[in-house]
């Protein structure tokens, strides 16, 4: 039994990490869209095209289910792709969203994201189903942030502070990080607001998983595409994963006219 | 007679303004392509792939010359669409130069740009020929800074020092900025370092087509082309240069199997 992880990026990595922990002998594809990146600030339309070719792609693997690791994505594409695809499709959505519902006690959540996950409302939609109040902010820097490794220190404090000051003063008691790139600026963000429930959404994912009886029985194989070269990519992987090779492929071939 | 400018988003909006500027008479066609930006982390064959689509998009409009607005594609593609494209080709790299090699007394340049032209060597290579000594420096997080529209304050000015404090510090006097983003910064920098002469490419491509007697007779026709919808492009359009409508179009339908 084998898993599927796509994100657009290198944020995806923090779930690959959780569920290969989590998941020991899952056979798991991950498929970073490196010659794509960022989705966050594109549209809709462009992001589906784009999160179904990455799909089909992994599909071809033989995978039994998917992850969507990428939260612009799963606001987007979700949809689409449980249609397209006849396997389980899992995004990041639900899994925060049911986590941080378990989390909160004053029933005030922030929510934080790229641009694009912000305004699709999808974590406010189900959100609301649930009787919470919900304090929602865009933080366009936190990806380049943690990209560039500033992930600690005088600036990153700066600009957490700059998105999360006038969030937190609204009274939340639990954030989700909306954006799979986050988990990285979780000491940072924990260092300014100690009081927060922080929602991971790979701890939310690996979770999620387990609650479902999803089991994944396989060898243990572990492979990771990209769609470009990318140093950012490489460090990163190096830093999470370890000495996984990349193998770069061109979704570009699987484009239709 | 008309004008191709194209970009991989909005850095080269600032080139668009000065040439307009400069040349009122030219017709004046820009593409950003949103759906790709950002190049700079992108493999040398993709940005070569990219804006060979670019440039042919724009040729169809019978352009008489092809201004290439940035930094990453200048240094990457300019042989390939000046082989293939049969009109001047100008890119943002040679202009700065000239401009850099008239404004340094004490021979000592600095160059910043994004990860990708300053590990191209481009602008080390063109300055190397004039006897200078070369301070290089990526700034990676300076691109989402602009588009995040925090070009000054606080934050703007520490991530300005963490980049350039190293590099002033080797006692450059002009400062190449090597990024069609960076001169939203122009003020910020120069605030902190009130000495360095800064070479900002619009200026110097729009003084490199005047002395190269390009002529430009037109109706003064101004047209910008999108691949995607985007909230900072819109913005700052706005800002730079006003009412002109935007229109979507698709590259990826020019995509060569």
């Amino acid at each position: 039994m084998s898993i599927g992880i796509f994100d657009s990026g290198i944020g995806g990595l923090t779930v690959f990490k959780e569920i290969s922990k989590e998941f020991p002998k899952a056979d798991i594809y991950y498929l970073g869209d490196t010659a794509r990146v960022p989705y966050g600030n594109k549209s809709k339309e462009t992001v589906i095209r784009y999160s179904v070719e990455a799909g089909n792609y992994l599909k071809s693997f033989g995978i039994d289910a998917l992850i969507v690791a990428c939260n612009t994505a799963s606001s987007f594409a979700l949809d689409t792709l449980k249609n397209i695809l006849d396997i389980p499709v899992i995004g990041v959505i639900e899994p925060g969203v049911e986590m941080a519902i378990r989390f909160t006690r004053n029933k005030k959540i922030g929510v934080i994201g790229t641009s694009a996950t912000i305004k699709s409302g999808s974590y406010k939609n189900l959100l609301e189903k649930n009787n919470v109040q919900i304090y929602q902010k865009p933080c366009p820097l936190f990806v380049p942030l943690v990209e560039e490794g500033i992930i600690e220190g005088q600036i990153a404090e700066l600009v957490v502070r700059e998105y999360l000051d006038d969030l937190v003063a609204e009274g939340i008691d639990t954030l989700i990080l909306g954006c799979t790139h986050y988990p990285l600026l979780k000491k940072t963000i924990k260092k300014i607001y100690p009081h927060l429930k922080i929602v991971d959404s790979s701890q939310a994912i690996a979770e999620f998983l387990h609650r479902e009886n999803l089991r994944f029985n396989g060898s243990g194989l572990r492979k990771i595409f990209i769609t470009d070269e990318s140093e950012s990519f490489e460090r990163f992987k190096r830093v999470l994963i370890g000495d996984i090779p990349l193998e770069k492929i061109d979704l570009s071939k699987l484009c239709t006219l």
